[in-house]
């Protein structure tokens, strides 16, 4: 264990209590396996009351296969998915989407981690031209890599020009509970109701064990999708321990207070680093990450005492991230050593 | 939750309480992710206990993803894979060996579920000609899909004819704890001084919530796995909680009190049935599987109380697995629905 | 060049003067590539005559790309394939089909080298199984790799059965002008009034120098080809030349009277050897093969004058192969060798 | 075929009469299938003249055909490629790069088609970090897509830093003629003596009928590419009038001489555009290729009597290829006919 909170990821956190009670509950004589068994059944009740009566969901193991599975399914490999330049899909998932989709990947710059319309109107050019991957699937991710928020009128306006272009749009929400409590709006208005065609549903980085959800708008997208699942190698066998997380997530607002108590900590973080003339905030901070310039000494001197990342080292630039675990008295904490570090 | 113990699979069992206690343990403040972490690091140490210095290993989520991750990696997609007609890999995971790895799988008839270097000759004649995949593993499953296992004789046998014609040897080790039980032997005796090159070292049906474990024999082959693990898909974030199931798991001799225990289950209920003249078990019992002809009416009758599977509709042959939950009052009153059935 | 006729293949065969000259031919200025272009077009033309108003062709390469670009087109990858373990989509692709397309392949015993619905009842058990590969394209070979060729009502009675079951039929017909001459009718007899569903058109056994056609037997069947073809290097830049062969094959009957020579040849070489006791002929002479079971000493001798395949070793068993170009007079010199070689 | 030259693109133009010669002076009589004859044998002891003694050639259809393959054979799926944002395996191929490698592409800026090892530094980040794909092949383009050129001492500088960093470097050279001609060197002088590990050789867009050539320049590189040919569905049957046309290509140099009458008609058709006060030469003329500027009108104007493709719609931008075809008196009247458009 690390000695002091971690402000790397939202996933050195560990498994919330209510969460790991879940498990323990769910480990009560045996069940079918593979996902046939009434714990299972409760978390897919559970998800359409949040996304739709249409909706489909299927748990996985991790954000990387949410992502690559959904992507999979709804794509030829001679489509082109087209994303942010910051995007997971493109960035740190090493290659999995180009094997497993064997499609192209049309990245945008996107300086504040939110790509538009505007930047996709060239690609449409390479339509019908047999030498040019087509373009299929728009993919944003919610909240951002930069901890921004797309606001639900900008997600409708992306999935109305997808839509209207023989696309779909594909939301890769390892952090959609952030977002949404950002934006203080249902996954109902912010999902449902734009437009959106599929989900990654994150889990993991708001406080469970492991495990995300591809959630499928519309029933007519999710089928056969079981079969990409087992064959991309996605399918638990003791898919109860799974379901039985997100019930715990999906109940009580868990994922909510989870949520904002990680945003209202990086809120807290960066009212209080904006005090140092030194450092100066890059992004909004709209969910639980703050992402900062600082001199380079400060950063290596901090660095021995806390665990975070560089995000950008030409530029000096840093990410904290907040999670459910992290306390105000955290905050205090790393406040106090970063008011050191930059001495 | 079923109502009474299922006969239909391992992994329909619950988690073991050790390897529960293990998870609650690891629960205590942030770690880093994707296994740097100080649970991982002593898992690791373990695993080279088991399996040797020189042997390297990566966790992964599942069986299926340990068998494909460790094939894909040893293999470009003109090889070929050869195996039982009855192995996982050929049989039960939706294509995902073909479309991971592009390599075509040969497969050989397996009444027994073992495999002989006999049978591979005839694709030895592939070798150099152009037009064919090229053979490069041997993939034998250990203990088998229908619960014999090979003696390390066999193994050695095997491994000799991989390495005398360039071609490495994996063993799909799902239930290698109960192999190893069975043969009473070290893994030490029966992977690495056999000259086995890799392994799928099986978790999720010896009693852990979920984790499966690549092991390379050898350092060398293991070089850039990592790549392929993340790229497949299969790498946890928050890995201590695998890492810390298989401390539990291979701690105290768990592993092997599971396996021996579940092995014991199947010998008592071989060793009830066999009274009944209606059932004949088709094969040996040497782990903790047990299959039966028995009369098509006594299985629907059967099912109504209890969950397994039919093996083989058309020879109205039943498997009944048994795990380390399986208690000899499971087996007295599985028993006794039995005789009722038969009735 | 070999100094005598090769009997190991058609595609030892030279160029058909006639396609030649059409090559020549359309050696004439400038022409836009990639199938843009007004020879490329009568091409087409040609083979909607042929195949129907509703067909769609696209020229390719070579068979492997005809039969690896339609499977792939017409699949996701956890489908599977069924076919003859005799067929060159198992046999002799290297795992084209297995790496390009990610499904599994099934293959069916086939004795005289053709497969019958029978044999693909018990894969219907899969469908809709999670843990299996869907089945999802039949392909036969017409003619099949042992020169053996299926009735139209046979054909039909396949394209039934994958139609009822959600699949499709197609066929490799590297020698499907054999197949035609041999049967006596036209392709839309054989093809398209039988409910054939996409077809590899061979050409490059049939006297061309390059080239075989992807014809799909409904227009909604093709949509999006173009991309696959493309993306699977199978796009020719100068067409013409492609499309230049075709018009000469099926113009003046050429694609017949090629197939109908190569027919006899091979009808009249198993006329002459079936006098000799020593060797017995091992599939019905249909089309344009001669497979024969001859004395070992005997093989060796007449492959020192002649250039021939042993099929199988341990039968002792050879195929013989006629083309347009084999002359009666190649035939005569072949059968002294080979009563010569008897001795 | 177009009434007028095509300035669209080197494979507009016909088979060069020497190459069609050689065609037909290869058909006579039966030969070998598969490269297993004595003009393949021919032809690559030619290429080795060329290339060097530890050189290994390789024939196949097209030019993404010899891209994919020689790239998919030196990578695996978790690996990076390098290359120019204008390279025909990014921009060109459909996707086939990253369907059949699985690898993914980092494009770089590239304003006159060439790249510089600046620009790669920032990749090396990415070494052994598991989330990223690890570079290994830098691919450039010689001649590049915009006609220009990289001299010797640029290709060795890439190759060194190549090297340096476990990667290697391949050339696609499409067009390797013409730069050949361009910078008056051999090709063991621009191929060998710098450095490169891989290239695509270039025969259709320098007057054959069709064929490419994956040249490994060491032996070692070239170890079981046999088979990536085969399953990638590029090898040919008839492979004698693939290799004949390479005999006539690499004999008497006419490789040579319509490189550098091509080159020479579009120095000559530069010279004489410049003369235009409306128009403006983007690239340096230093192959085939002419980029210009012009104003929109006289674009469409000029397409009516000409065939030429559009470059750059928004910078007004068009590109002209001349070819071995291409005489003075096409110039004249090209350049007539823009002088009309102009008006």
């Amino acid at each position: 264990m690390l000695k002091s909170r971690s402000f790397a990821s939202d996933n050195n956190a560990p498994i919330h209590p209510e969460v790991l009670a879940a498990i323990t509950n769910a480990n009560n004589g045996d069940a079918i396996a593979y996902g046939d068994d009434a714990i299972t059944q409760q978390a897919e009740l559970l998800f359409k009351q949040h996304f739709g009566e249409d909706s489909e969901v299927f748990f996985v193991f991790n954000g990387t296969g949410a992502n690559v599975t959904a992507l999979a399914h709804l794509t030829k490999s001679y489509h082109a998915l087209i994303c942010a330049e910051t995007a997971h899909i493109w960035h740190d998932e090493c290659g999995a989407p180009e094997k497993f989709t064997g499609c192209k990947l049309h990245t945008l710059a996107a300086p504040n981690g939110k790509i538009s319309v505007e930047q996709m109107l060239p690609l449409l050019h390479s339509v019908g031209f047999q030498h040019h991957s087509q373009p299929k699937i728009i993919s944003i991710t919610q909240a951002t890599e930069l901890g921004t928020v797309y606001s639900c009128n900008e997600i409708k306006e992306i999935a109305d020009f997808a839509h209207n272009h023989d696309m779909l749009l594909h939301i890769d929400g390892a952090r959609i509970a952030n977002a949404a409590a950002a934006l203080n709006v249902s996954f109902k208005e912010m999902i449902l109701q734009t437009g959106v065609d599929v989900i990654s549903f994150g889990g993991t980085k708001n406080g469970i064990l492991l495990g995300e959800a591809v959630v499928f708008l519309r029933k007519e997208l999710a089928k056969d999708f079981q079969f990409v699942r087992k064959q991309s190698m996605q399918l638990a066998s003791k898919m109860r321990y799974i379901s039985a997380q997100f019930i715990a997530l999906l109940s009580n607002d868990l994922w909510l207070r989870n949520a904002q108590h990680a945003n209202e900590m990086a809120r807290l973080l960066a009212e209080k680093v904006q005090n140092f003339p030194e450092i100066s905030i890059t992004q909004k901070v709209q969910t639980n990450g703050v992402f900062a310039n600082m001199p380079k000494h400060a950063i290596e001197k901090l660095q021995s005492n806390y665990f975070f990342y560089v995000w950008d080292n030409e530029r000096s630039e840093v990410r904290w991230m907040t999670s459910f675990a992290t306390t105000p008295q955290d905050i205090d904490n790393f406040v106090d050593a970063l008011r050191e570090a930059l001495r």
